[in-house]
């Protein structure tokens, strides 16, 4: 049995930097009996060892966090946090704020991407407006939330998880939030502004100059805090990514598998993998972005992408992307024939 | 219109070597009215232009191939090939050749990674033992088939291939092939032995050193046959090859994109990719196999795949798994509302 966390409750809060702290240090690990119940089941069936790849991969890695050997598929919820940007103020999007509010609408209408995705999935969909989509503070003149907010919604994210769920699929729509992550990355990980600044939802070189000489002001404005990567994800982060670190870090307590979508997302829960060595071992990144830094910052938190389909458009749509694959990788897991049964002969 | 065919008909025989030629340099060009109008839609739905990356490439090419405005996946089909190889002789696989003939058996019987696969996707599974599982000749000391028996594999997979079909999933069976199919490649496109020769079912190191000399000398005994394509894959494919040739074949003549499988599939279908120089057009590569000169034989044809699950099973098992994908791209593009639909602000 993992050790149970004191942090397992959907109505705790995090009333300080420190309690939170706590909780992102001290996780549960995965039941390795219920891996290898699977890897031994694995062996026996019909097809060389091995040769289904990553699909044996993430069997076992379902059973491990769900801790059941015969790991199940019943409940998968898609998360979406939207939430609004201060630094939009400094023209690093070509889309107008209110787009986000318009994108939260059009999910409840059911016409985004994701609601199609989601409905593929066979799972359900959850839209979070965190802080009711007020914008964070602009961070290139100061922290883009004050410790309370940003707790707030950290605690918000850490409450959407149910504690019943097979599968959580996390996903964020904000305008200006490739902004965020990537002075978030550029911050956690270091190097150049414009190895983490991308076109997002579509800006021109010139677009994309200017987004990396505005984080590299926001690193400089917020310099004292980037120390810690709890003050970090405070300071240059945003409301929807601090929610999505409070669901990734409420999944590990809850011993929910999470399917992470793409680069806002990857770079919220960062701060997990620095805070624990295997902070981010309950996760599985579903793919590889085509905006610029993804392909570095899933290196950095040691994350293999399971998909490379060029998408850029966050919303869990990667994410969503993937349960088929798991479902897929399950179903032969618990499908197939062994030798035994199919009478089919071993290898030489 | 694209041009009509004169080789569409299911019950049409192959009669010759120079009919085959024929029928695999004259192929139609897809629907770029519909391929246009779809790019349309696509451009009014709510996201960043491009932001669904390869999805929204592949409803472009269902509908183009389909001849549909508004492609249909109602109808999948994966048709699995079998077939035995005298080049086992050589100890070229661990497992012994009777279990090409057990995994049929197997697939009928519902045990196998593609019966799970094809029933995820919704799709028809069909297995087709070639040429009732005979054994091709040892292709150490002359050509595998001769020109009779290897245009009937071709038809059976050309007449296996139905004239109403959404979307073919193709695949194989057979213990030997990725020999089969690394010496066709070889052939194909050059280079040392070592480059196309992999550990197929699980070669250790000296297994594929040997099955690369094994390759080299099949090489040597058919270099009479190797400059003409269909020559050699009459000489250094299989049945199972040959039926995949015909089934792709068939597919371009009658308007049905086909998604590919991996190493031994690639190869058997290299040869269309030599004689018309958009021969492969109507296929997409469903993934990257973890067999040694997949990556190498998929740029050579110019082909990128949709997945890197480090899968070497074949069976289909790959092509089955990229079609959720391709049901999330459809779904998106039918199913999304425009910007003016969902009242969301375009771009500045």
């Amino acid at each position: 049995m993992p050790p149970l966390s004191p942090f397992s409750t959907p109505h705790g809060l995090f009333s300080s930097m420190t309690d939170l702290h706590a909780a992102c240090q001290h996780v549960p690990t995965p039941d390795t009996a219920c891996q290898q119940a699977i890897s031994t089941r694995e062996a026996t069936l019909t097809k060389p060892a091995g040769s289904l790849g990553q699909l044996e991969g993430l069997t076992a890695w379902l059973g491990g966090w769900q801790q059941r050997r015969t790991p199940r598929l019943e409940n998968i919820l898609v998360l979406v946090f939207a939430g609004n940007h201060g630094v939009v103020a400094q023209g690093v999007s070509p889309w107008p704020p209110e787009v986000t509010t318009q994108m939260v609408h059009n999910f409840r209408q059911g016409g985004a991407a994701i609601n199609q995705l989601a409905r593929q999935a066979q799972a359900e969909l959850r839209v979070v407006p965190v802080h009711d989509l007020a914008p964070t503070a602009d961070f290139t003149t100061g922290p883009a939330m004050t410790e309370m907010d940003f707790l707030k919604a950290v605690q918000t994210g850490y409450n959407a998880v149910p504690e019943e769920c097979d599968l959580l699929c996390l996903g964020e729509m904000g305008i200006g939030n490739t902004t965020a992550a990537a002075a978030l990355a550029a911050a956690l990980f270091g190097g150049d502004a414009m190895l983490w600044a991308g076109r997002g939802t579509g800006l021109d070189d010139a677009g994309v100059r200017h987004k990396a000489r505005v984080i590299e002001t926001a690193l400089t404005h917020n310099a004292a805090l980037l120390g810690d990567p709890l003050e970090t994800a405070r300071a240059l982060g945003g409301y929807e990514l601090a929610a999505l670190l409070g669901a990734t870090l409420a999944a590990r307590h809850k011993n929910v598998p999470v399917m992470l979508d793409g680069y806002v997302c990857t770079a919220a829960v960062a701060p997990l993998a620095r805070l624990a060595e295997h902070g981010l071992a309950h996760t599985w990144l579903s793919h590889c972005s085509a905006e610029t830094g993804h392909a570095r910052l899933a290196r950095a938190v040691r994350l293999r992408p399971l998909l490379d389909l060029d998408l850029r458009l966050g919303e869990a749509s990667g994410a969503a992307l993937a349960v088929p694959i798991v479902r897929a990788a399950l179903a032969c897991h618990t499908g197939m024939a062994t030798f035994a049964q199919a009478a089919v002969s071993e290898r030489a």
